[in-house]
């Protein structure tokens, strides 16, 4: 089977010029067929500081209201995924930005919760996601580039995290290819010590993973990502990692094993 | 050959709640293949405003900085845009939100005057519309949805007067398809007397139009419109409609003709 390669960003290169246009220029010699999906990390939070809308939380959870989504669509579906799409034409690359509303690519459901309601915020299924379209889109050579926003079929659209779509597109590829999931970040990868950035763990299978959350050496932001990364292997996609952005083309970084 | 619809809805129609819902369900019965361009009227002002983005005027005319054009991509290439997306799809209408970045489809030019820097507004011209992913996708009963943005294929996103955009993809694809534009707005057709929704005139050929011009019936915002409809029909679109978006599905409106 041929090798997708799947390569999630996050907001702190997605927000930053330099960075982001560094990561583009090394994407471009990634190996076709390729999916780039992206957050938007602060960027939309910037944007409701500006426009006084404010940030609702429920139990330490973020509560997505129609205002705040509204900035999420602004932020995430326009202004990064069209500024990214644009900087990839121009290196020759052929993209296309996708929500997950764009040929109905990835249905979602609005997060059911019996106390607590989170707002328009989307859980995806990978079996619900569209792939023929992907697929025929890979097929002529197009970059697909998947914002965090879904919708649910209905007319709404939700936010969605973007590791979880990442993560779901990845699973719904697998019939297809070989797939290999990046999790592209500002560290070289997984850390013993998250002050030194020397401290970069090569391999972690389950058992060390369920050790270094023990050991309190993986917390609080990587558990989520890492627990996605781990479902992602679970559901048969061939390679997971986690790394720099600058080391897109090299294996330096954390590689994740069942 | 095929009949190729190319529906333009102004920012009228396309803020309006109501409205815009009115049009995608009067929308979804005519017959495909089939465009919508849409553009974003004031909502981008409305944003500029309580951002505090100054609106810059030179000569009359209004100039594009970078504040102003990060605000035209998130509310037209990303809000207006993904809500249209979302309300085709929970219709059964498998739509695509396409910027004129997403697959190079609208390469444009930024606008050079010996006097006015226009700022990132982008100049199109229909010979270099990319039309090949265009008809692929609507072979695959897709429905485009262009925002009024395009890009300069060096990675800057430009600014796009919609109505142009509207013109220019009609007259690409007049080669492969018998092609209708249609644009539609808040009034029922071109009124004799502004004030007067009942004056609209039936069918307007270009001595008409030179005459209506003379005599101040048409003038102002409208005179863009009729010479950018009017240099469709002289590069061979087969109709071109102006009319209400409440009478899609009917042919009460003008009709322009050479």
């Amino acid at each position: 089977m041929q090798t997708l390669n799947i390569i999630k960003i996050g907001g702190s290169i997605a927000n930053n010029e330099d960075r982001l246009s560094t990561f583009l220029k090394n994407f471009v010699h990634v190996d076709s067929p390729k999916i780039i999906v992206h957050g938007g990390g602060t960027a939309a939070t910037d944007l409701c500081n500006k426009l006084n809308i404010p940030v609702q939380m429920k139990e330490g959870r973020r509560i997505t209201d129609k205002p705040a989504l509204d900035v999420a669509v602004m932020v995430y579906a326009g202004l990064i995924n069209k500024t990214i799409v644009a900087k990839l034409q121009s290196l020759s690359c052929n993209a296309l930005g996708l929500s997950g509303a764009d040929l109905n690519m990835i249905p979602a459901q609005k997060r059911q919760h019996p106390e607590i309601d989170y707002g328009f915020v989307g859980d995806v299924d990978p079996v619900n996601i569209n792939t023929y379209f992907i697929r025929r889109l890979l097929d002529e050579q197009v970059v697909p580039v998947f914002p965090a926003i879904t919708h649910d079929g209905k007319g709404q659209l939700l936010n969605t995290n973007a590791d979880t779509i990442a993560s779901a597109l990845t699973i719904a590829l697998t019939k297809n290819y070989n797939t290999h999931l990046t999790y592209c970040f500002e560290k070289p990868g997984v850390l013993r010590d998250v002050e030194d950035d020397d401290s970069w763990i090569k391999q972690i299978d389950l058992d060390k993973y369920n050790s270094l959350k023990q050991e309190g050496v993986i917390n609080e932001g990587m558990i989520p990502k890492l627990d996605t990364a781990f479902q992602a292997l679970r559901q048969d996609v061939n390679v997971v990692y986690i790394k720099h952005a600058d080391n897109l083309l090299n294996n330096t970084g954390t590689e994740l094993i069942l």
